[in-house]
């Protein structure tokens, strides 16, 4: 764990206004951490639908698997998140712990059991003490207030630096909604679902299955279209609760063109928390902006950025600030999509650098040494094949990663 | 570039012999680095065969593209490598640059362009002063000798820390066989032809498809099992050469039976310039085997491997001495191949640290924590599903890989 906050991260935690149908509290657990945080317990009202998307790892923990299931059922009532323990491979016993906090959880807000989601993050392998959560969970269930979202987002934090939110409203046929959202990052960021945990609430009143399709689909040019290290959680969980609060009117079809603005907000939110992740990405100095153009297609387009954004070459030629394009060269021709050497142009901070495959002579490098020394970095490719194009999100890989993941016991 | 020699290096470089048919030179050129030698001249006696394996990159360089039409119609006479300058991405120069040092040097030699093979590797994107290589052809090509094995090894070496060669003898049908190889690795160093530049000698009689066919099967339990930073070059480069002087019998075919220590030698040496250049890898301070068993097949092993072995979060594991084994498994959900997670066990250093789905409770730290304080890290995971087994060889990921790759200005 680092003590120094992020330099990419925003001057503040913004202003998220009470939502109807949510009351929030968080606790001090002693999972793991000391004199901190460590629990969140969420509560919604009742009729709340719910939609989800996990990470699509093949080892994933026992809480991912407890929520995939009762995300399917589309009901819920209550979000219980630790940190300082993922509760991931943990075996037959991580199962265990899920059923035994679920079923109290259930108990103490009275509501079915399917209707609890449960969220752990932190060290794999170790067994979750959950009796330390279980034996809280009135205490805390007596704590929940309606303006604790800074808390909230604090409370489930593990290597991040600074806690992640964002709050948008919207119109529905009339009806003003408001979305607020929570996350946090900050390793083990990688394609296929690409946080650790985010929750997004609203007081729209929207069925489970038009929810689903509206996440499904925002997730993939935010959440997935974002790396931090390549590497991909076994917990990574993004849950949207909707309390039907707002009594908007009836809505049916996930196309239904009322959903117009409420969809627009929404994704705002999941990009908005996703590159808060990646501004938070372990030992970040520097925010890339990958824009691929050109390509055989979007999914190419998309493929190949990750493939420049997950490259270590690129990020520490990016941390050195050394306007490196070769490195982005060598990154499109791995990526395993169609590229022609000699079609290949590229742009670092809107300075033509690469062209028709080969370095544009003579270009300015004053501006563009300055735009590397920023914390900002636009860098665009086109394959010039096509009209497939996608954005990806990464930062910078430092010494500070190195220092932070590998724990030097000397 | 970095002064100190990896902990990993070999003690010396081995003694390679003269090779009947080979002579070798190296020169400095100035070509971009001062006082050490960047140009390898190697002439081969006429009737030499030649086979290649290269990079899989869709931006590869002029050089690789020259060299694999050449390896197509199987004669080779002369090989010229330089380092400082990769002459990739260079356009249309690069592709003139490498047709007028091709043509120079057949000249200077007495043979076919055709017969000529060309590398070059260091930097991507700068145009190559051909005509420090060509101005010195004819001097370089008047020091040709048969035993400056250990000075060919130098002057290819980019930000290498030590010289790599290997030898080994093989007997076909009766009669005794050299086989001699140099390699440089050592970033930019992944799956799919995972070296930079090799070359392998040997005064073999064997036709063009025999040896191609043993070095497509050679490389792909060597080259392409290794990983240093999953950056894919777009030279990778590797030759092997028969000058046909040690006029063993003809053998028509690479399923012959007499080929049987042959190959086997073969894939030694090819399996030694391997492992090589992981123990080169930038940075390096620890080489790691990792074993895959019980997997659904051979390949879906060796995806798993690569996945773990190009994980930053395993590999910063290990560069800290932390037998951190919830980093395994969290490669081994990302890569894609059918796993569960509770047939799932894994050893490190030959200890159980995990077993069906979880920790192996209260097994002896005290090995292990030796284990991974040595230099040779053996990590062996059990899939616990199939038959398919791999092994894959990879590094740590320590500051010294971002202080190399980073160049900080600062």
């Amino acid at each position: 764990m680092t003590a120094t906050v992020s330099p990419l991260a925003p001057k503040r935690f913004p202003k998220l206004s009470p939502l109807a149908g949510v009351r929030l509290a968080d606790h001090e657990c002693g999972i793991r951490y000391k004199q901190r945080t460590d629990l969140l317990l969420v509560e919604m009202a009742p009729g709340t639908t719910v939609a989800g998307v996990f990470t699509k790892s093949l080892t994933c923990s026992a809480p991912v698997l407890w929520c995939k299931d009762a995300a399917a059922k589309g009901s819920a009532r209550l979000l219980v998140v630790n940190s300082g323990n993922a509760n991931a491979f943990t075996g037959a016993a991580g199962v265990a712990s899920v059923k035994r906090t679920v079923e109290k959880a259930a108990k103490v807000v009275g509501c079915k059991p399917s209707e609890v989601f449960i969220a752990s993050t932190g060290t794999i392998g170790v067994a979750l003490p959950d009796e330390k959560i279980t034996e809280n969970l009135e205490a805390v269930h007596k704590k929940l207030k309606e303006d604790a979202w800074e808390r909230a987002a604090k409370a489930i934090m593990t290597t991040d630096t600074y806690p992640k939110g964002v709050t948008r409203t919207a119109v529905i046929d009339g009806v003003t909604i408001t979305l607020n959202g929570i996350a946090k990052g900050a390793g083990m960021i990688a394609p296929d679902m690409a946080t650790m945990l985010s929750f997004v609430f609203t007081d729209a009143a929207l069925p489970h299955e038009v929810l689903q399709t509206l996440l499904s689909k925002g997730v993939q040019k935010s959440f997935n279209s974002i790396t931090v290290d390549s590497d991909t959680s076994t917990s990574d969980t993004l849950l949207l609760f909707a309390t039907g609060q707002a009594k908007n009117a009836k809505i049916k079809d996930a196309s239904d063109k009322r959903l117009k603005d409420f969809k627009a907000k929404l994704n705002e939110v999941l990009l908005d928390l996703a590159l808060q992740v990646v501004k938070d990405g372990e030992g970040a100095t520097k925010f890339v902006e990958i824009r691929v153009t050109g390509a055989a297609g979007n999914g190419a387009a998309k493929r190949i950025g990750m493939s420049i954004a997950n490259s270590p070459l690129v990020k520490t030629a990016i941390a050195g600030e050394d306007a490196n394009w070769g490195r982005i060269v060598m990154a499109v021709g791995k990526a395993g999509e169609k590229a022609d050497r000699d079609l290949l142009s590229i742009s670092i901070g809107g300075i033509a650098v690469a062209r028709n495959g080969e370095g544009v002579e003579g270009y300015d490098e004053a501006p563009v040494t300055a735009h590397m020394k920023g914390q900002n970095i636009v860098i665009e490719v086109d394959i010039g094949l096509g009209k497939g194009k996608g954005t990806v999100w990464t930062c910078d890989l430092t010494h500070a990663y190195i220092d932070i993941n590998g724990s030097y016991r000397t």
